[in-house]
């Protein structure tokens, strides 16, 4: 029988109530002839309150005993999915990450998936059973310890689950009804996307739209695995959501399909920096070795042996990197005379792979800008998308304006 | 080193202050030398969260389900715990069940022990770690799924540990300071006790002290673990609590070492019942498939071919006995004129290894109730127990009575 993964996060399991909502969706698909592999979240709030336990215990805690216990709401809610669909007469069984076993690194609170073996869950789906309900988000290490993925790690187990079992598809239920072409909170024409490319889905989501994880995304598109986003709190369509494929099952789109945006990033400027061949290794690789996540770069042009160097990164970063650079100076590394911080800023991106072919793009990001007197602080680009940091108080003004001038708001 | 087995409750690791309490104890056995396996609960009132949970989902749920589920708060405290004394700079990592392996039977929900390889824990001990946090309550069947030992389990995980690493002693921390001779809110006379033996320890277990799970003290007789019964919440001597110990291990003992009681107890007699061989069985044999838990049992002297049976049973299975009765004289297997229920009764029990020798005991305490008017319905007596079923309203009073009458108050 074809298989279906069903992936139900936090809040579409928060209540026992909750749970058998989504069993009854997960009855439908098995009533058509699906059998069924589930991965479910920890309940809302569950793993929170986990998290919180252990950083009260331990500020520096040691990873291993972190996942121990923050995968303990994943194993209650497959438990609970499990008895809610035997309830309703649906065979069903509930797996940990180890009993699968999901293999991954060692490298703990962000392992990743080594291997999947089928042969387990098969066996069972041969003697009939519909439902495999899986714990999301856990894995075992090679020396038999428990692993997690990161948060929101489920929809990456999720994936990984309909790569490894040759899924027709992979649904992630979540509490919201799709991608849409911007955030609707901040742009009422924001229109709910049917389609959209793992490229496209891929930068929304590193570029700050929670809908998936980044590496959920990415996962799905080196496997080439369908992955539909949808809602668990409306009544389903056959094509309800917005279905993340492959550039070719996409007929025709749009040079642009979404504007995304940040609040969480940070603009520093080093000031004065002596401009030698070397220079930005000795800036960039102390910061990368401080975990800096740098994103986007900009150098001034030189004048007299000197220039400024300004990067981004996110806010929650930035007294890491204040200190990593300083202690550069210290060491005699680089010099600069000053290092401004800039947290009143944003980015707001455009991003669609009809970029790719259609020049322009650019320029009339830009010009749409410069229309409503949004001054540009720093511009970052890949063959997809166009970023720019702003100040802060321009996003929404920024966002709507660019969301109407790529007309947004109308279908493909 | 040797190894000590320390065993903390639900309300010993209720928060994550109270954890670091119980570290702190961990850590002074730590500084005298011993090597420690700490044995944890889930913080009090998970466990019934999710049978909770389990309940509210399915009604006659599946019990390899229900262990999935209700095994996690477990999972919790062992890395809790491991993380606190991390913290303190002791060596420490969690197991869970499946990971020491604790194989257990397939009996889900009520699962027993086969084996615990101490071969993972002492490799780390070897290596150095001084503390082996192991979740409670849990264990893996042959079938690679997650059991757990019954309510009360982690008491019979600690005592499985002790045993099979020949642990010096087995301390179980609770909120209480011992073993008394009677419910200090019933006696104020009631005097904890410095030592009992196993077989005392199991009478008074199985007669409704809820300070230990009853298989803990039986697997503590069969492996001589000595148990260590003491409070979390006070300052420790090094003879604090109650031992529970082999009889030979007790210098000199009193004839009754306590006296028990027992509100959940019902009688039910069946009213003129045809007297004929095999009619016991007739009637044991279907209570005992319907699951109730026979106690004590009496037979009238038969008067023209019939008699009146008399047993008592816990009060919550009085409506199945009613109904496996029923069903059975339905089927022509027994006959009876009337079936009557008395909810109104109490067990109260005098125990002690020191009545295989003293005769009069039983004497002795019919003779303390007749004195105070408090008539005895049903009697029952082990070699050393006896147990008297009176009317619920004297229960305070024949325990006080049998408390002074056997001079619990004194030390032996």
């Amino acid at each position: 029988m074809p298989v279906l993964v069903m992936k139900f996060g936090g809040t579409s399991v928060a209540t026992p109530d909750r749970i058998r909502r989504a069993a009854k969706r997960v009855g439908v698909e098995v009533s058509k002839g699906y059998d069924v592999i589930v991965i479910v979240s920890a309940m809302a709030g569950k793993t929170n309150e986990l998290v919180g336990w252990v950083n009260e215990t331990s500020p520096l805690f040691d990873a291993r005993e972190y996942d121990a216990v923050v995968s303990s709401g994943e194993a209650v809610t497959a438990g609970l999915m499990a008895l809610t669909l035997q309830e309703m007469d649906v065979p069903a069984r509930s797996w940990q990450g180890w009993q699968v076993p999901l293999r991954t690194t060692s490298a703990h609170s962000a392992a990743r998936i080594e291997e999947i073996p089928t042969d387990n869950i098969n066996a069972k789906f041969a003697e009939g059973m519909r439902v495999a309900v899986v714990a999301g988000f856990q894995g075992v290490s090679p020396e038999g310890r428990i692993t997690t993925l990161g948060r929101g790690g489920s929809d990456t187990t999720a994936v990984a689950f309909a790569a490894a079992f040759g899924a027709e598809r992979c649904d992630i239920y979540t509490d919201v009804d799709g991608v849409y072409t911007t955030d609707p909170r901040i742009s009422s024409k924001a229109r709910k996307l049917d389609k959209i490319a793992f490229e496209e889905m891929l930068e929304l989501a590193s570029l700050g739209a929670k809908v998936l994880q980044t590496r959920s995304v990415e996962l799905a598109m080196r496997y080439n695995v369908r992955l539909r986003v949808l809602s668990s709190f409306e009544e389903q369509s056959d094509n309800a959501g917005t279905l993340v494929c492959a550039e070719e099952e996409i007929m025709e789109s749009k040079i642009v399909s979404g504007i995304a945006y940040s609040r969480d990033e940070a603009k520093m400027t080093l000031i004065s920096v002596a401009d030698r061949p070397g220079i930005a290794a000795a800036i960039f690789v102390p910061l990368s070795e401080a975990g800096v996540n740098v994103d986007m770069i900009i150098q001034n042009i030189a004048e007299e042996g000197r220039t400024d160097m300004t990067f981004s990164c996110p806010t929650d970063q930035v007294k890491r990197a204040e200190k990593a650079l300083h202690d550069a100076k210290q060491r005699g590394e680089i010099n600069y005379h000053d290092l401004v911080a800039d947290m009143d800023v944003a980015k707001v991106s455009a991003v669609g792979i009809g970029m790719r072919s259609q020049s322009g793009v650019a320029a009339k990001m830009f010009q749409t800008l410069s229309d409503e007197g949004v001054n540009i602080k720093v511009i970052a680009t890949s063959e997809i998308k166009i970023s720019v940091l702003i100040d802060r108080k321009y996003m929404e003004l920024a966002v709507q304006a660019l969301h109407d001038a790529f007309e947004l708001e109308k279908a493909a």
